[in-house]
């Protein structure tokens, strides 16, 4: 089935992109005044092979959450639990996500690929975020003393997210957006940038929800000598993912695949996104096409894995949260740029003189 | 009545923004994880005297139009007509600026302050944006050659925006953004930029709508001649406005101090926004509690307006369009920061553990 999908991601549409910058030159402004939004409006007319393309709404995000055996190596101050702990909170409604799904018109699904501890019960409230139960098991193993995954309970994630990026683009999704929640995950991240751009670790490795200098250099260590233990190899990202990965990280992949096999943007939160959708790029370099930076987080990797991918992200502001926060402050961006391919008036028709 | 005004605008309030910050360390994310945001809703508070303040909607942009007697010098390609024709397209809902605001539910006020050529008549929908005639002149005298304005078409232009943020406030607005529409109004603020901040006019100027390097050159020596020879006193803003401004730059400036007397905050667009925020400020400096940078305009006087006046831009897209197109986008960043301090849960509440 991951064969099916990355065989469907084909090449951006280049007429549809043509089409997209000669609209441009006839709308009234002055020509490239709409600066990076331009780009981004040609590209998304690439991705639907149509301009002006589809306005991307409404809007779906995807929380994927994960524990992680490196938990117990001290990468992070905060105790395990409060990964099923912020999942109840995101069924309550009361998270940062929440609110900003709230403004934004977004609708939020939550997924358990692999939270170590008891989950509360959903909310039953009309309107409230979606569980889905899709765990493949409850945590990694520890990467730094072993494999992470199993190839077969990588490919397991990968696969939900696909099913996921399915879901609700069949549910009427005209963008998906990634979050994720996972005490430790940006241990994993820092591996999973490393391995695919092959920077250093101390340029992968960022403080997370903010560790001190001696937690800071143990990670880094963590991390460092996770990929000398497991030498994962670029080309194969399954086994990357596995070795060092999480099942949030695997199942992001399979979202971005699931969305760009679709033609669907996928608007990418920050670390934990970026690291995977350099998987998602390895499994098929045309996903790229549906990926849209959503912000540059205040993690070091992030920017490290944006450069490699050829993303420039929209929003920066030191966000550091996760969940697709900084996807759904950047959402309106995305909806904007296409929006003015519909709407906005030729110098012709609104009879307004070229210069 | 603008003593009035200016003598209504209070320092920030300590005790809310001590609140708020009190707040941030309570709420279900990692202590300043939200980056920026965190600090834009402190200031919020401040400005609101409340903590939480109330979160910043209905939005209403506020689009202040003139025309400029430099457009002589040839500092621009574009007509002089096409500032009217524009104000056409702004009423018959076809710029950029309706489409981003029909998206964030803003509404659109166009004022003329000092349009050249006769404006077309007003659309009767519902809904379409207002117009509101409070021409002082049409258009200004050439700054290169005398005074852009008289003292009193000045005041009588910034009283306008004054009057114009208490009504849209009156009216129920809890944000006010600005915009801007006016041929040549690039080179006015490039001189009231280098006047108030004192760079030279080279750091000051940019290429507007997009003029070649000989137009460049010519506008750059235009303004140095201006300033050369009116020697504007930046303590005596009225008499910059006078010397080198323009009737939209000084209606801005009202808005801008009639909406922090009203201890409202003010979106403030491109580098036009910039130039009349820097004479609100030498008005009143505790007026900028109430500015928020919308975005960094590719203009490079904006660059050094907001370095002089503190102010972080919330969004970096290389935009240079004006309309107001560049504060819309930044608008759900600001509601959204408020509505974190409404809505996220704490800690306690939620149940979730601490680090």
């Amino acid at each position: 089935m991951l064969e099916t999908t990355t065989s469907a991601i084909r090449p951006p549409d280049e007429a549809a992109m043509a089409a997209a910058r000669e609209l441009h030159g006839r709308l009234t402004k002055p020509a490239g005044s709409l600066g990076l939004l331009e780009n981004l409006s040609v590209r998304l007319a690439g991705l639907a092979g149509a301009c002006p393309p589809p306005v991307p709404e409404p809007a779906a995000v995807a929380i994927f959450a994960g524990d992680h055996g490196v938990h117990a190596q001290g990468v992070t101050p905060w105790p395990q639990e409060v990964t099923a702990q912020m999942i109840g909170n995101f069924l309550a409604g009361g998270a940062v996500v929440n609110a900003f799904a709230r403004q934004a018109g977004a609708s939020v699904t939550v997924v358990d690929v692999g939270v170590a501890h008891p989950l509360p019960a959903p909310a039953s409230d009309l309107g409230a975020p979606r569980l889905i139960d899709a765990s493949v098991r409850r945590g990694t193993r520890d990467l730094s003393v072993t494999a992470a995954l199993t190839r077969d309970e990588a490919l397991a994630a990968i696969l939900t997210g696909v099913r996921v990026a399915d879901e609700l683009i069949d549910a009427g999704a005209g963008i998906l957006l990634t979050g994720d929640m996972g005490i430790g995950n940006t241990t994993p991240a820092a591996a999973l940038i490393a391995a695919f751009t092959g920077v250093d670790p101390l340029d992968s490795t960022g403080r997370g929800t903010g560790v001190d200098d001696a937690t800071y250099a143990h990670k880094v260590a963590v991390v460092r000598a996770a990929l000398a233990r497991h030498k994962p190899d670029p080309a194969d990202p399954l086994g990357v993912l596995a070795a060092v990965g999480g099942l949030e990280h695997a199942a992001l992949a399979g979202l971005i695949l699931g969305a760009a096999a679709r033609r669907t943007p996928v608007l990418l939160d920050g670390v934990i996104a970026v690291s995977a959708a350099l998987a998602a790029a390895a499994f098929a370099p045309d996903a790229v096409a549906a990926m849209v930076a959503g912000h540059r987080s205040a993690e070091p990797g992030a920017t490290v894995a944006l450069r490699h991918l050829g993303l420039d992200p929209l929003i920066d502001l030191g966000l550091r949260l996760g969940e697709g926060t900084g996807a759904l402050l950047a959402l309106p961006v995305v909806t904007g740029a296409v929006r003015v391919l519909h709407e906005v008036a030729t110098f012709d028709s609104a009879g307004v003189a070229e210069k």
